[in-house]
């Protein structure tokens, strides 16, 4: 008895010490795991922490999000066509809307690399206007645009000056000021090939320079002036929004090429672009539009000191904060030389593309844009494209207004003359979120089956 | 011996036990105070909780800062005049930098505030061009801002429309562009009061636009032109860059309020301002300049729809990770009724003035501008203003170029021609690090010692 009580004494006494073993192993372990120092690890940053994952851990029914800014309090903001407090009612007679440019289709990605992507901002990062080399751009930043390019293979950069603006947006006035003669009599002729995506006329219009005017399209302009009148600044939008053509400059004089979407989920990459002007955006790349920020990639030292006054004088660089997330963001998009977000991109639009061709070659009234097939170095195979919008034409001699019979069905796209064509084409955005692209496809599919049951 | 044996064993066992209990309480009590549940809590923020918190325990001696986007890694940024790898190293020469408005001031505070101002951005935030709502601007921060100029008092919000720009910078060209008479046959004629601050003329001239043209100082036009010319745009700096004075509208026409310092870290605040259209910007409320963040209070709905307009065109918004940043720093700004932030940007303000007029009373080789008490609604006491800046005049005939002077005693300032004066004054900045300060305190006391001595 004395000898089972002893054992059992022993017993106990080994588990409790073994127990106690792998609470300080466990300890220890979470401490490292989190970073956590033998104090308690992580103190300040620990609150903003528990509020983005308590805002991320509201279900949305997966139909919308919730938001740390969210007003009054981080509730569900719903996606198109779905409401209550979880967002799980689908209002079934709902249009889809294809219009925005909204690049939410990469919204998974970010998801599914939560840990890496995200940031913490502290309350004194970076209060000055400048770096500690005095200029308004971060160089570590710069550092991966510039491996990013040279990862996709899509852009030259090396030996050339990279700008930060606002978005595209603002580098596309940006260029165009500092394309101009300034000291002609005359303003300079700035000019796009129609279709073409409409920022382009609006900021000229807006900015009314008296060295720059909006002259319109291209090939009309080459018909009525002569060859010696080349003060010209053309906007060469290549892959092209609205149709995803791959383009060169028709004019052959001063060039801005808009890449928004010259990466390999929209275009095979048939080699490195290698303009003097290249105008690329974090929108189209990553898929975050709303935090606005592009970059120039500048041949020429002038050109490159005009863009980057310009900036300057328009509002004293990007924010920090911007450029801090941006950097984080670019960390993960070059992780394994690209390969996931490229390929989670792609897919995407592949599937949807796919999705979208069966649904259309059912269809004799509507038509998509062609697509032809091109080497990807990127991927390193022959694919076709698969542009962020279908760009639609209505093939009935009386649906002049293309949009009109779209919006009949429930579909909301961009009307032709947005871009300078005709309204018998309507643009329609593939990159929006999946609930969107499924709706769209199924307006798409009942009215191209109303529209043959029509014909017949 | 057995019973010995069994005691020591009992005990054992019972120390054994009570440290697992230990644990256990340790292991739950830890996890409840970071907001972690049973599952381990906090996840994927906490990789970068953790990188944010390593930097910012990079000690640069308090004379520099690390940041999370150092090139090539985050190390210490050195102010001014420190160097090594923790910045312990003073250059004893070195001149004394009191050229930029950067609002050093006000870091101590946000340092001081680090748990409540942190903000962890999720890889996925606002990934759209727009909020919920449709529009560009975070209406949760738009209430923050009219909160804040409530409890300040400085500025009539209810029954005013609201537009967010890039600093105050982008708005300054907007609001131009929204006064000027678009349907004239001349271009409105833009205008400001010497001293000015520069910017107004570098935009108006950068955009050169057909509507309007930069015209100079309102004094020299008055006596010029007729009562009759009155298409003016002015620009009414309130206090006034560089000069800190309380101004109004010489001309009586459109006016833009620039009242970027008009908060009670600068100026007592007699009453709100009520003007048409008056603008304010970050950078001079938190110290936030590198956010680029500012905001126009709007009485007109046709001004407020134009300048809505060109943020729109000129960029399509403003990031959204700046102003879910601006939104998490002004809910620390309007804590306590703001007390904690004024309080101690004041006393900042304050202690670097008395300090400031005690050297230059010593003087009379140089003079500070006039300031007059005036009663403070906020602090609701009569006060002097404690101006950004001090506007240095060079007394002596000979010594018109009074920023030559100062750098010769190894002071950097801004000189008088830059905002259209005379070069016999200069612009000291008051608001940088307290480093930065105090050797431009000792930089003065040198000069002003060394000047008596020569006069004498």
């Amino acid at each position: 008895m004395g000898n089972d009580r002893k054992k059992t004494y022993g017993i106990c006494l080994l588990v409790s010490i073994v127990m106690n073993i792998l609470f300080v192993i466990y300890i220890y372990n979470n401490n490292n795991k989190f970073g956590l120092d033998a104090n308690g690890g992580l103190s300040w940053s620990l609150k903003a922490g528990g509020e983005a994952e308590a805002v991320a851990a509201i279900s949305c029914s997966g139909h919308g999000r919730a938001y740390l800014d969210g007003s009054p309090e981080p509730v569900c903001e719903c996606y198109d066509c779905y409401a209550g407090f979880d967002c799980s009612e689908f209002s079934s007679g709902c249009p889809a809307d294809a219009d925005s440019g909204d690049p939410i289709f990469l919204e998974p990605f970010w998801m599914q690399n939560a840990e890496d992507s995200a940031v913490v901002i502290s309350g004194w990062h970076r209060m000055s206007y400048r770096y500690a080399d005095y200029t308004m751009m971060s160089t570590e930043l710069e550092k991966y645009i510039r491996k990013m390019h040279s990862i996709v293979g899509n852009a030259i950069t090396q030996g050339r000056y990279l700008v930060f603006g606002i978005g595209s947006s603002q580098l596309l006035s940006a260029a165009v000021y500092a394309l101009s003669s300034q000291n002609s009599s005359s303003p300079s002729n700035v000019l796009a090939s129609i279709p073409f995506y409409p920022m382009y006329k609006t900021q000229t219009m807006l900015f009314n320079s008296e060295t720059f005017k909006f002259e319109g399209d291209t090939n009309s302009w080459n018909l009525n002036n002569s060859t010696n009148n080349m003060d010209v600044v053309e906007f060469v939008t290549s892959p092209n929004n609205p149709d995803g053509e791959l383009k060169t400059s028709v004019l052959g004089g001063k060039a801005i090429y808009d890449h928004a979407y010259f990466w390999p989920h929209f275009t095979p990459i048939p080699g490195p672009s290698d303009h003097d002007l290249m105008i690329f955006t974090l929108s189209k790349l990553t898929g975050h539009a709303g935090t606005r920020f592009g970059w120039a990639v500048i041949k020429d030292k002038d050109v490159y000191d005009k863009i980057l006054n310009y900036i300057s004088v328009a509002d004293l660089g990007i924010s920090k904060d911007t450029q801090l997330r941006v950097l984080k963001l670019l960390k993960v998009a070059v992780e394994d030389d690209g390969k996931p977000l490229f390929k989670f991109a792609y897919k995407t639009m592949r599937d949807r593309w796919d999705r979208l061709t069966t649904v259309f070659s059912k269809s004799t009234r509507f038509s998509l844009q062609q697509r032809h097939p091109l080497h990807c170095n990127f991927f390193n195979e022959t694919r076709l494209p698969s542009p962020a919008y279908a760009w639609v034409k209505c093939e009935r001699e009386e649906d002049e207004d293309c949009s009109a019979v779209l919006e009949a069905g429930k579909i909301k796209g961009r009307t032709g003359s947005t871009f300078s064509a005709k309204d018998r084409y309507v643009r329609l955005s593939l990159i929006k979120s999946q609930d969107d692209f499924e709706l769209l496809l199924q307006r798409l599919s009942e009215l191209t089956e109303n529209g043959s049951a029509e014909i017949m």
